[in-house]
């Protein structure tokens, strides 16, 4: 694999989460073995990564070879066709790492027809690195990641419901960060009830996610805490269509026909939140693992066992299934987090 | 902390887990800047750690320094007392480690009175190594590792009972050396009757711990696999007066009044087995958790979820239990074996 292609595709994992639902791409120009110009995309709506590189290449381009972690676009969205620019800068060749199946018109083409030497590297990193984007961009839903918190024997509460708290205080601030990674928080009406959380990454130098209820009670007490502040408003999504509002609460109200989590997810991909994650209590958890909703999974384990019948196991469901349909994911990573372990999964 | 001590305390290090009931001491003898001979104690009943490194340094041991990673013996117990070989050697000074507790006449001043300058240089990893001896041995109770297979859920099988396998082939191998690495191997009767395991570590190159069998029951079919292989007998300790033995059954029988768990360990350390591993079904692994009676656990996670009731969760207790007062561990390591986590904690 070419040095700079692999430095193209550092660019955009370091990059990854904060394109939503745009997928991450870096560009690398080279000029006589010398890198002339590099980019990233930073944001859905600004420029793309070619772009980038080519502004800080400015006359150096012509003539250059640019590396992409992804094929140029070709197409005229909120921005100009990148393969366009491209063409206009004379770069002599471009070397990508990923075909872009959502591309009508291949980038690919269009570079070849304008005399430019256009070559398709792949690259197994570069392939995992947009697996995820083409699956949503498909499918129309978003990325979901579940997080839970447990003792080291799988419960979230003990039998008489006490759940403060199981993890420890560097766990909490890793959850502040993870939740600045994310488009968007879902949690469970239940959750905002009982627990009254604010779900935010609590830090200026955090972003901070969009949060969702999904709830099927027709309305939420004024007090609490995530309708109080200065953040967005919330977004909850509902099946009541009597759902109430009052007048100083900071909502936005979606209502559904039938509130099924396909159907909610749909609705967060449409409008732009492609990257979302889960933090709510075991009822909510166990829906969205038994329905296969789950990409990925990060899950905290405090080293202490609490035993009892097991009550709020955070995974619970009504059938029982075979051995061979548990439902089976594939471990990322594991790290010591203070006092805690944290597992990293995918589907 | 010095080179030469460091040495020994390796060596002590390396060779932990096969000198039960005795600990694992190193010693190291150094003349001019120069390893003359070291040396560790590899069995209880043979030689100690520091003869066997004077005899490697044999003449040079005189005017010579040792360095042990414990206070050396000042008794005769299987072998004559380490302090005499080093004052017959003429060896010039001692430093050592840790301060033998379980001595009553101290080696330390046996050695200052035949005029060998000597010097306790503490050291945290030493102590952390003669922890579990020094307590192990006040109790006379053996160290205690609990292993534990489970889903990422806690489950150690569907609410059905299936339970084969949940982890995958690296797991098995990675405990069949665990066995090696303990004295006995204990589990609960009715896991022997229902999945009939022969609980050895199966390789010529790995030692092959005693097994023991608690049972409330009077008899075991004869033709289960672990009383018919070329092991030595099948400890079984048990409540029932009696308990019947077939002829082809190679078995020990150890009857105690009441079969509690605290008693059947203290027997087993009476019988020199210190270091030993329970490998049970959820029922006996729970009586061990929530008597407080494990030391170490290992906990191999495969990365699915079970689901359903939990009707098998390994840890489950009749009492419910404030979060103040769930069994609270720490955690010494995670590790990804084959596609499963290992964690391991101690008390």
């Amino acid at each position: 694999m070419n040095q700079f292609l692999e430095f193209a595709i550092d660019l955009a994992e370091k990059l990854q989460g904060q394109t939503s639902t745009n997928p991450s791409v870096g560009a690398v120009i080279v000029k006589e073995d010398r890198i002339v110009g590099f980019g990233a995309h930073l944001k859905k709506g600004e420029a793309h990564a070619e772009i980038q590189a080519l502004k800080m290449a400015g006359e150096e381009a012509k003539g250059a070879t640019i590396y992409v972690s992804l094929e140029p676009c070709s197409h005229y969205g909120m921005t100009p066709p990148c393969s366009k620019s491209i063409i206009d800068h004379e770069i002599n060749a471009v070397v990508y790492a990923v075909k872009d199946r959502s591309l009508n018109k291949s980038g690919h083409d269009m570079l070849v027809e304008a005399g430019i030497s256009v070559t398709h590297s792949p690259s197994t990193r570069a392939e995992q690195l947009y697996e995820s984007f083409f699956v949503q961009q498909e499918l129309e839903m978003p990325f979901v990641t579940l997080k839970v918190s447990t003792s080291l024997d799988g419960k979230v509460a003990t039998d008489t419901q006490e759940s403060k708290w199981i993890t420890g205080k560097d766990v909490k601030q890793d959850v502040l960060k993870l939740r600045s990674n994310h488009d968007a928080i879902i949690t469970g009406g239940e959750t905002v009830r009982k627990d009254n959380p604010l779900l935010t990454s609590r830090t200026e130098s955090y972003r901070e996610p969009q949060r969702v209820v999904l709830t099927r009670k027709s309305h939420f007490v004024e007090s609490l805490d995530i309708f109080n502040d200065e953040q967005k408003p919330v977004i909850i999504i509902t099946d009541q269509s009597n759902f109430k509002i009052t007048k100083n609460q900071n909502i936005k109200l979606k209502k559904l026909d039938e509130l099924n989590l396909k159907a909610a997810l749909h609705y967060l991909y449409t409008e732009g939140y492609s990257n979302v994650m889960v933090e709510a209590g075991p009822n909510l958890i166990s829906q969205f693992i038994e329905q296969n909703l789950v990409d990925q999974l990060i899950i905290y384990q405090a080293p202490k066992m609490i035993g009892g019948q097991g009550k709020y196991q955070y995974y619970q469901t009504h059938d029982v299934y075979p051995l061979s349909e548990a439902k089976q994911f594939k471990i990322i990573s594991t790290d010591i987090i203070g006092e805690d372990v944290k597992i990293v999964l995918r589907k």
